[in-house]
């Protein structure tokens, strides 16, 4: 068996996946396997016992959400009595930024990937600071998404149908040449993407004034096209797993507990370890104190070759996770030494359009002994607060090693 | 008289200009001293004998779509009978891209410089390729340009108003983090400018597919901010302009025919010299050969530290006006050695977030034999055709030295 051919159709798989936003639906709709008491959330599987801060917020909020609790002791006795389950994002072709709770009520994305025909799913973004996916759960937190689920994501299904789709690739490409790194940094996808669906969102609007409060919505939310992109990349990295004798990681996702990977080659199963504290910037009044241990699907930016490992092609995200131009510039370098390709499509003008570093390679990683670079949010450590900062973190190598074991003794090296 | 003091007070007072789109109007209402027997241009004063081929065939238009000409010819006949008559738009405290022919009945946009309540106002932008301001006057280019004018610009004028005016310094400062450069590159900023303005659209046009037009327009043309983008220049160097003893530049513009140069402390006489060609990259079907010369007033961008000035912003324009990314990067760090200041608002990420270099001082470009770089659109050089490229030009060294010496005679040194 050739690891190497297997990882070069592995990583061809993914660059050549064209996800396109084609609709939006119920999560309990739409979500393959979702179900009425089924909640969906961020990184490998948890328990409510093991849950964090945050996750335990964003459980809470969604039970009130959907109307099956009032706080949080009656969220986590629904939860242990087993009367509500939890599930991964990933077993169900979705994914989640931070806490990424979707519940069967909640609308989400539904993206189809053109060239290999599969399709995954994310929620809406609400906005910075003290939200949902951060463990937030107030009567504004609520509002807001009673708001969004019941105004803005029926326009925003028609808006998109209307358009014709928005090719999510196309659309990365062409936000990495404006500062973006598709992670942390979205202010241009953010902005391209709510200027082609805003003249769609006009015609689909009931009146004017809806229309007006989406738009501005989506145009003042520098991370609207988070959870797009991130289905995005779920897309493109699903088409790049289970080939046989692939080392390519094809999930990189933390719950708040553990961090998680899974390996092209190796099937469903979970390599984990206990997540590390992001190191970053804190918003004033907040301190590393406050800090929740990492959380998210959004590395899944990482394992599709943008967010941390494009970092060179946004210098100006240092202002928002700290560091240099410099060091951003190095973050990607670095990266290229454990991956196996260069992409096609996302290429760094400063780097003379190189390709961004694509494809992590698990034997890289333990041969050389660096880890992702992840950029990330920062939420509290404590249910019910929100974002207190952003910043940078690895993956435990631990995770790498288990794995890498796991294949030679799959594969019988 | 100190000079250095002179120079420091002007571009103080540029870099603290903050220029603010409030308002659109027409050209004949709003803008001081224009009468209905007048047509402004981009550069130094031109007759319609040394005019160049897009210059004549933008005067055509105009006045074709004053209902004044029927052809070129009635066009020719208007101008050298004297009927209508030609001054620079920087006679008018207003800037139009290319040919930068402003006819009384075009709207225009209204700007307020905030820190020191001088005026500015330019044209809206038709798009790219076969335009008025290239020259182009064919049925489809005049019939763009009144739907611009019946259906667009009214709306265009109500959401302005109630957007409570777009900040151009912020604007730019922004676009500045996103890859634009300001003047050939202006995806961010117009897609920025479009979403600020988009949910004021639809609240002031008459009905929503109206609305959704006018959004698309403004989408879909990346260089929809440029216009807004060279009157907020104009505003910042309009204010720089009339300090007793300072040589810094405080007009660069061109007509097709001449470049010329005005100079803070040397009052409102021009320095002219011939233009020179742009070098750069052609569209499919045109060569150099094609090639008008250096045309438009939209070097008020460099004039102000963007632009060409703010190339390491926008490794990206490379594709766009040849060269490669650390070309952009010397071009900016070349300019530092003929401006006497560094931009508080206008940072270039790559650079450590350095200024921009701000105020051309005829002395150091003369001293150090450096003109400034431009980046720029290339017409061609008949009347009726249109764009056929973007490139790279500098303007002559022989305004700089006749502007010094008429410096030392003023000031008798």
């Amino acid at each position: 068996m050739d690891i190497e051919k297997a990882n070069e159709q592995a990583v061809e798989r993914m660059m050549q996946s064209r996800p396109v936003v084609v609709g939006m639906g119920k999560a309990l709709e739409v979500i393959p396997g979702m179900q009425e008491d089924l909640l969906l959330h961020a990184g490998p599987p948890i328990t409510w016992e093991r849950a964090s801060g945050p996750m335990r917020g964003a459980i809470t909020g969604a039970l009130i959400f959907e109307g099956k609790a009032k706080d949080e002791s009656s969220a986590k006795k629904l939860v242990e009595s087993g009367a509500i389950k939890l599930e991964p994002c990933h077993h169900h072709q979705a994914v989640g930024p931070m806490a990424g709770v979707i519940c069967p009520s909640m609308s989400v994305y539904i993206l189809e990937n053109k060239t290999h025909g599969n399709k995954s799913y994310s929620n809406l973004n609400e906005g910075y600071g003290k939200v949902l996916r951060y463990g937030a759960y107030s009567p504004e937190v609520l509002d807001r998404l009673r708001w969004m689920e019941e105004v803005m994501a029926p326009v925003l299904g028609k808006a998109i149908t209307l358009s014709g789709g928005i090719d999510m690739r196309a659309l990365l490409s062409e936000s990495l040449h404006m500062g973006d790194e598709g992670h942390n940094r979205n202010k241009a996808g953010s902005i391209i993407f709510t200027t082609r669906l805003a003249p769609f969102i006009t015609r689909a609007a009931p009146n004017s004034e809806t229309a007006a409060e989406i738009i501005q919505n989506l145009a003042d939310n520098a991370l609207s096209v988070l959870n797009p992109v991130m289905a995005a990349c779920k897309g493109m990295v699903d088409a790049a797993h289970g080939i046989e004798g692939s080392t390519i990681v094809s999930v990189m996702a933390r719950n708040g507990t553990d961090f998680g990977i899974r390996v092209s080659g190796l099937g469903d199963r979970w390599f984990t370890a206990p997540v590390a504290v992001p190191q970053g910037l804190y918003f004033p009044g907040f301190t590393a104190e406050d800090s929740s241990g990492d959380i998210g699907d959004s590395t899944i930016t990482e394992t599709a070759g943008i967010g941390g490992f494009a970092m060179a092609s946004a210098p100006a995200i240092v202002t928002f996770v700290s560091g240099t131009p410099r060091d951003a510039m190095n973050a990607t370098l670095e990266m290229y030494e454990i991956c196996s390709s260069e992409h096609k499509y996302f290429t760094i003008p400063p780097l003379d359009f190189r390709g961004t570093p694509t494809g992590i390679d698990i034997r890289k990683v333990v041969e050389t002994g660096i880890t992702p670079r992840v950029n990330t949010g920062i939420a509290h450590k404590d249910a019910g607060v929100g974002q207190v900062g952003a910043g940078l973190v690895r993956p435990p190598m631990e995770m790498f090693q288990n794995a890498l074991v796991a294949f030679a003794e799959e594969y019988g090296y």
